[in-house]
């Protein structure tokens, strides 16, 4: 009888059930569902104003979109109940959720205290913390950051509890542990709080050599902090692949699962897509595209690379250092612009070819050649992960005249996407981490032709594609059958799991050469402002943040 | 009884003729015709295709629509034929029309030839003609350009002849004159070229001291140009206010007029408002507000101002120094955004509030305070006329982030031509041609209040309007009854007419003490930006146009 595993991939937006065949990694069924409270950036449920660059989350959403995902994705799959063998949980990270002692988010207690709900990974608003612990780290000349890009990102842990620490300092006490969200879903499935490795390895400095950031350190940034590893952040961390223990009766019962089957230990929703990718060699890139872009990036030794989140060696894949990199803003600079930017005159138009928003800009743009528009942009509508790990930037379009067509400004977003990536790789050529090969999942590289093939013109390298349209939720099928084992029908490792079930597809993009001198052009001008803004040549934008922080008070 | 001039205000997309009571200035009866061809910049009417930066108008639209506007406005004034003593015409400069010996346009010939179509005010191909003249001037130690702002600028007569002479020699051999448009419809009403000393002044160099430039540097530029005012552009030059002549038989039939009363020589559009507006102060300042804007300050002695457009003393109030500056962008810059960028969703909103486009994003931001959106744009759409002179500069928004609406993006727009007003106020200050009055004229000045606001709390100042909504063809009326002379009914000369005919309204706009510090911020930010793109310490705006040039082949 065939066995399977569920794939759980809780996204910015939705989460993601999939149910995969473990001889051959083939794709039964799946579904999505949306959260109801999406991503709380304006306003809590009673109507609570959020300040700016605040990114929440609603918990209960989590537990209640997940049940309808897998009881939906098994049905679909047409799957045997008896015939599932493990699931593993992939999240958005640092998503951090405040619990009590039972392990309850604190935002049941109090739903008016923005403090106590989820703080998505996109939460901005402790970019003041971040900063300051960077600057800790250097004046103690701490080379805590070596590894991490050089620069303390307000999208990782720490940060979001400083900010709870200094802004709520009564409900910091009242916290019992800080938790991973996808820690979280797996302690709601197993009923054992198991920390994932490779979680805490990217975003909160743990390392197996090393362990967690020294004391003093700690101490520096906020004398409540020098024992939060041991207090409000403890826990045993656990590698990927492994199991976290097995569905609780409850839980088995509330997703129609067999009571007792395995579920792995929870990872990061970029880091799983790698097996799923079949990128398991040295020089080799995944490129994750959604709403944000993550960047993995395999290499021989650990190296210091500016603006990388975080390196981890052997955790990924044996033998080699996985470097993590980062665009904060692409599916959803796109979004953006399409939902406040499209033309009125356009809306009939697009209709009438029965193509959405974003095909009709496309339609119009396509055929036009690089630097026809005159046009170039900065992709940092919501800061700059890699390489400048600065979430006070924002974005920046240049070049416009009155012929200028929203068609126009489309593309400049997605060339400006595109220049960011190149940015990355180019910052990983000079630091020694070359990059030969390429490879994207996610759903704009599945859905979005003509914007890949701009990423082949710029990155001048074929950009392959994963088999696979839900790489996430495969990847955590693969870690799924990992974590069954071979004796209960699964595999005894991600590496064996991932050559069965992962791969890519036969479509390749590769560089025009058409194209290439001329985006060698735009990208050097990108580059060029690129580091003016970016590189303290004119700190505008932190200042423009500043003076709305005054008006808006 | 009761005696009437008529004003004919020649705008870029539209004449206005206005008929007004030569004792009071009252506004008696007006229309308005848009050109039916308006303004070309991606075709020709045959499908020619135009290159970037072109903007011509076809001719016949002056006379066709001339007729119609003057002969509505007779009957909507009541006037009686006979009562109307002179008419005065203003138009848009430099707008250059090149034609044959019996004054015909020679696209009447040549249709499918841009070059022998009229180039209107803001055709911006001609830059590198206008930067080669510049330089040329500079090597030559020649000061030529002392009062004119330093540089040369495209939209002047010479750079747009030399264009013609560069890339259609033979059609520059066969052109027997280049008649500015407002000189050109003089002689349609009159059958006499004489030509506007204050157009020949402002646009062509023409000083009363010196008279044209040397025709050693004439010669340099290109050895064709150097009798050039002797031969194509011959013809004796009279100041403003003076009779050019008197109305032809044909003409007055062809406008229900009375043959043989004065028409005045023609006048630049934004000069003539000064006397409507009641400006002629030392120390005061016009801003005419329209597509794009012109700003005339009255000075005691001739002072050098950077970027200044050009000044003549003397020539329109006596005594004093008018110096001329202007932005290239202003009304088109907001037409453009809400033609572009005005977002489907909005459309059914403003529709039941019965709002047009730019009523319903005011509406939505007018009660934002200043620096709430953290955005600040560059106003440089259509290049920069003052303070620098180059129309290859483009524009430039910054500090978009995911939460930026359409309408934050509006009103960055509108605050950027208020600091771009600013910049000028500012030259003219250190130059030592302090600004203590403004008054504004022109559709905006009265149709936006939201904008005149934001203006007054930019400017630190308060602005005044213009009692006529017309102020451009009611200045024409004035010239017109200083043409007519007092004999016939009209006044002695320009200024008595003015104190007759010319005032302000009640309407004050005064800056708002709890946003002047917040501007004062943004307008810094504005400078350094300005400064920055506009002043070499980044060229892109220039090599992106030569990308887009290079693609565009």
């Amino acid at each position: 009888m065939a066995k399977y595993t569920i794939g759980i991939d809780f996204g910015t937006l939705s989460v993601r059930a999939l149910v995969s065949d473990v001889e051959t990694g083939r794709e039964m069924g799946w579904a999505v569902c949306d959260y109801p409270h999406g991503v709380m950036d304006a306003s809590l449920p009673d109507g609570t104003i959020l300040q700016s660059d605040w990114a929440l989350q609603h918990p209960e959403d989590y537990i209640y979109e997940l049940k309808k995902a897998v009881k939906e994705a098994v049905r679909k799959s047409g799957a045997d109940k008896e015939s599932i063998i493990a699931v593993g949980v992939d999240f958005t990270a640092s998503t951090v959720i405040p619990v009590d002692q039972s392990m309850r988010p604190l935002s049941d207690k109090y739903p008016s205290n923005p403090h106590a709900y989820v703080k998505l990974w996109k939460h901005h608003a402790a970019q003041t913390q971040a900063d300051r612990m960077t600057r800790i780290a250097e004046e103690q000349n701490y080379d805590l950051l070596d590894f991490y890009g050089g620069r303390v990102s307000s999208e990782w842990t720490l940060p979001k509890i400083v900010q709870m620490l200094e802004e709520d300092e009564r409900l910091f006490d009242e916290t019992d542990l800080f938790v991973e969200a996808g820690d979280w879903i797996v302690y709601c499935l197993t009923g054992k709080y198991r920390k994932s490795a490779m979680i805490a390895g990217y975003k909160a400095f743990y390392s197996t050599d090393r362990g967690y950031p020294e004391k003093s350190y700690l101490k520096a940034i906020h004398p409540k902090l020098e024992n939060i590893f041991e207090t409000k952040l403890r826990g045993e961390v656990y590698p990927a692949g492994q199991s976290a223990g097995t569905l609780t009766r409850e839980m088995a019962q509330a997703l129609s699962l067999p009571e007792g089957i395995d579920v792995a230990i929870a990872a990061i929703d970029a880091h799983v897509s790698l097996p799923a990718a079949d990128i398991t060699r040295n020089g080799e890139m995944l490129m994750i595209m959604g709403t944000s872009s993550c960047h993995i990036v395999l290499g021989g030794d650990m190296k210091k690379v500016n603006g990388m989140c975080g390196a981890v060696k052997d955790q990924v894949i044996p033998n080699l250092t996985c470097f993590e990199a980062g665009q904060s803003c692409v599916g959803d600079m796109f979004d953006w612009f399409v939902r406040n930017n499209f033309p009125a005159e356009y809306e009939e138009k697009a209709k009438k070819l029965n193509m959405n928003r974003h095909e009709y800009l496309t339609h119009l743009s396509k055929d036009k050649k690089p630097g026809e528009s005159g046009l170039i942009a900065l992709d940092w509508l919501n800061g700059n992960r890699s390489v400048l790990v600065n979430a006070e930037l924002s974005g920046l379009i240049l070049g416009m005249t009155l012929s200028t067509k929203a068609e126009d400004i489309y593309r400049a977003l997605i060339e400006s996407a595109a220049f960011g990536t190149r940015m990355i790789v180019d910052t990983f050529d000079k630091a020694g981490v070359p990059i030969e090969k390429i490879c994207a999942c996610g759903g704009i590289s599945t859905k979005n032709e003509f914007l890949m093939q701009i990423y082949a013109d710029v990155l001048k390298r074929d950009i392959r594609i994963a088999r696979s349209a839900q790489a996430c939720a495969l990847g955590s099928c693969i870690y799924a059958a990992s974590a069954a084992g071979s004796p209960k029908g699964g595999y005894d490792d991600v590496f064996e799991a991932a050559r069965h079930m992962g791969g890519v597809s036969e479509k390749v993009y590769r560089p025009r050469l058409e194209n290439t001198g001329v985006y060698d052009r735009l990208y050097a001008e990108y580059r060029r402002l690129h580091d003016f803004f970016g590189r303290g040549g004119n700190d505008v934008m932190k200042r423009l943040r500043s003076i709305k922080k005054d008006a808006s008070r």
